[in-house]
């Protein structure tokens, strides 16, 4: 890797805290369907429906308590209590007004490409409204030259965005914790990718690093960012 | 107006129609929803639950779903039958399938537009992957130059859209059939804009136009588009 001039960052888990609220419902969700269906069955029913879904909703918040509610009355052969879809609807309101907690290093990890006088991008997935509301509250917006919010995250998104904010691939670095949606589609066409990963990943995310790739690194903190973008 | 150099088109029901399929689901959940509250009483509580909702939903068809099961949940006294929460979800999903039939005069315009030469910009609000599937089932993708879906149409969007792809408000028209989102805000920040009526708008949309400012014209159809960019 050499004369990069743009550092591409994810938001979800990578910047700040996500996929906790997400599994924090999914625990509360099986506590109330605990009378229709025991916890395993119903995160695999949960999962076939989000996923099934994800072709008419995209990602987020809204899709995701949506398709909890689908599950709820298939699970329960139409017999779930209002007052849990009432819940259902409640827990998503706390999730889309939950602050966004910064993952340790985030900062430091920003500031550290800004200082090497990288082009800093915030390239994040999911729900528009959501995705502006969480970077508002993260305090961060500031460092970022460009904010892209896009529905998926595959190679031509890429292509894209590094035509419009740098010199293209050869010089970008995206930096993320989802090898799916982070890595491979940028190493896939020539880009440069660290992968920080997060103690807990959606299991639709998951996929094996590419460990032997050149332009593959893996950090275990953005603390370390800095440090790594001065060597590449 | 002069030396106009961008045209910025907004898209639901100025482009393709959108409200019918709201006010369809609505009527459809008026019926469903007749054995607890009186039709004219659950519109007004439906509207005050998706405007409370707003900040957190923003616009879009997954937001009015959750709000529609929301107000079910309240004027039932959470009595409302599954199988009408479950008949919503599928009204949604029904919603986000939907084909994107254009208005009549959508392509002339467009057509028109830039076959004068203007750089054409979709403006259009509302919920990130909703918004591109109909761009892309609409068939005017092309016709674009520029696509950006925005989370709200206020003075400080459009003054950064208006740099952004343009030569910034001064040389920009936008086209919409909102007074509020589409014509008002761009007056205020000293753009033209011309206002296409359309048959039924959203309350939380309603706005009196300005009819007695200089840069307002007002199209009753795209047709007429391009012999009024023309004099302009």
């Amino acid at each position: 890797m050499s004369a990069l001039t743009l550092a591409a960052f994810d938001g979800d888990d990578t910047l700040w805290h996500n996929e906790p609220l997400f599994w924090a419902t999914q625990q509360r969700f099986a506590e109330l369907l605990a009378p229709f269906c025991p916890a395993d069955h119903l995160a695999e029913k949960l999962l076939a429906t989000e996923i099934a879904n994800l072709a008419l909703f995209g990602y987020g918040i809204k899709g995701f308590v949506l398709s909890m509610i689908e599950t709820a009355l298939e699970v329960s052969g139409n017999q779930v209590p209002n007052a849990v879809i009432q819940e259902l609807l409640d827990r998503g309101k706390d999730m889309l007004a939950h602050p966004a907690h910064l993952l340790d290093g985030a900062r430091t990890g920003l500031d550290a490409a800004r200082a090497l006088g990288l082009k800093t991008v915030l390239i994040t997935k999911g729900d528009l409204f959501d995705q502006e509301g969480k970077l508002a509250r993260s305090g961060l917006a500031e460092l970022f030259d460009a904010v892209e919010i896009v529905s998926e995250k595959d190679e031509a998104t890429y292509r894209t965005l590094f035509a419009r904010h740098g010199d293209g691939p050869q010089s970008a670095v995206m930096i993320g914790n989802s090898v799916r949606s982070d890595i491979l589609p940028v190493l896939a066409i020539g880009g440069a990718a660290i992968h920080v990963p997060y103690a807990m990943t959606w299991a639709h995310e998951r996929a094996e690093p590419p460990t032997d790739h050149p332009r593959y690194r893996r950090l275990d903190s953005l603390h370390e960012l800095g440090a790594l973008l001065g060597v590449l």
